[in-house]
């Protein structure tokens, strides 16, 4: 049987990295065979494609960036969704195509008809079986964001974002949810890492047990 | 005055690396302002991605190439090509969009849409002026390549191609000669290094005089 493909959206600060671990642990707890991944930089040529981005000294174009994530998630459900999906796999990425839609798309205000037509490339078909959203007034995400940041070494290239990039990403993600709102859910951000992971589970299980 | 767009193209082993460094110093020794430049890797970003795609240790998906060239264009084009042709420079790239077309297209066989989408998308609506396709038999141009690759130390992932993709992507450049006759000149790339610069010479300051 065909696994399940769960993807993880919100902006940096939401929590969704820590949740993702969580659920993983849990599930995997249960005995679900549970393949936890990440865009960018999912598979081998990916984590390159991620250093090249963060590490170049020179402004990355934004229609270079748009195409660079392509090329990544290309490779990522070529060589690592898809097969593990065929293993009957759970398979949890950080991220996914809604990304592309949010950041390039209502961040950097590609055009809908570009945003589009890259994401539907890219992603080769493969749509997630569900999207859990981390929503989080954008403040406080920054704030979270910032004290983690203060310990990175890397520097991270959304350092420069205005608050008006990440209302405009957040929107996008709104905007998907009203279109798909069986697909796409919305898990409110706000609160302790326990009591976020336990509306993750609700939402994650009810939709194994339906599907 | 907007400068001159040049592309060289053809296969690896071609020659035309050699040619184009020899036409910039003619044309710099006429007083020209020349940049010379190269697809993938003009950039710094460019160049990171080159490497990311010739160093991983896996296979890189068709799809995941086809986007990776694309990134690495649209950052040349926009903070390469285009200033140095609004500064009036004549500009003589080492491939471009017709490359994607002829490898990605011809070589790995992606649908026309698909190739046309993506190479419109990154080129930004910038179109060579020119274009030089040197034209060799596969056979010869294996040859050169080969002789020349045993110095180098970076393996080259064009190595294990067949004989029949460089078929299929000789047989694409030409079609493009076909369909584009003004501004897709082909260059007979069999004879001597000095034989072969002058029939570049002839065809760029034919060009040159009339644009």
């Amino acid at each position: 049987m065909r696994g399940k493909f769960i993807s993880f959206e919100g902006i940096d600060g939401s929590g969704k990295s820590t949740q993702l671990r969580l659920l993983a642990g849990e599930l995997r707890f249960k005995g679900c065979n549970v393949l936890t991944t990440i865009e960018p930089g999912g598979t081998p040529l990916g984590r390159r494609l991620r250093e090249a981005f963060l590490e170049t000294e020179e402004t990355v174009a934004p229609l270079a960036e748009l195409l660079l994530f392509a090329a990544d998630r290309a490779q990522h459900v070529e060589f690592l969704v898809k097969p593990a999906l065929a293993e009957g796999k759970i398979v949890v990425t950080d991220r996914y195509a809604d990304a592309t839609v949010a950041y390039q798309g209502g961040g950097r205000g590609f055009s809908e008809k570009i945003v589009t037509q890259v994401v539907k490339l890219a992603a080769n078909g493969l749509t997630p079986d569900l999207t859990v959203f981390f929503d989080l007034p954008i403040e406080k995400a920054i704030l979270r964001a910032g004290s983690r940041r203060a310990d990175e070494t890397v520097r991270n290239r959304m350092d420069g974002e205005t608050l008006e990039f990440y209302e405009r990403v957040r929107a996008a993600y709104l905007q998907i949810a009203r279109k798909e709102p069986k697909r796409f859910r919305i898990v409110d951000a706000d609160g302790r890492i326990e009591e976020i992971h336990g509306r993750v589970m609700e939402v994650v299980t009810e939709f194994l047990s339906k599907n």
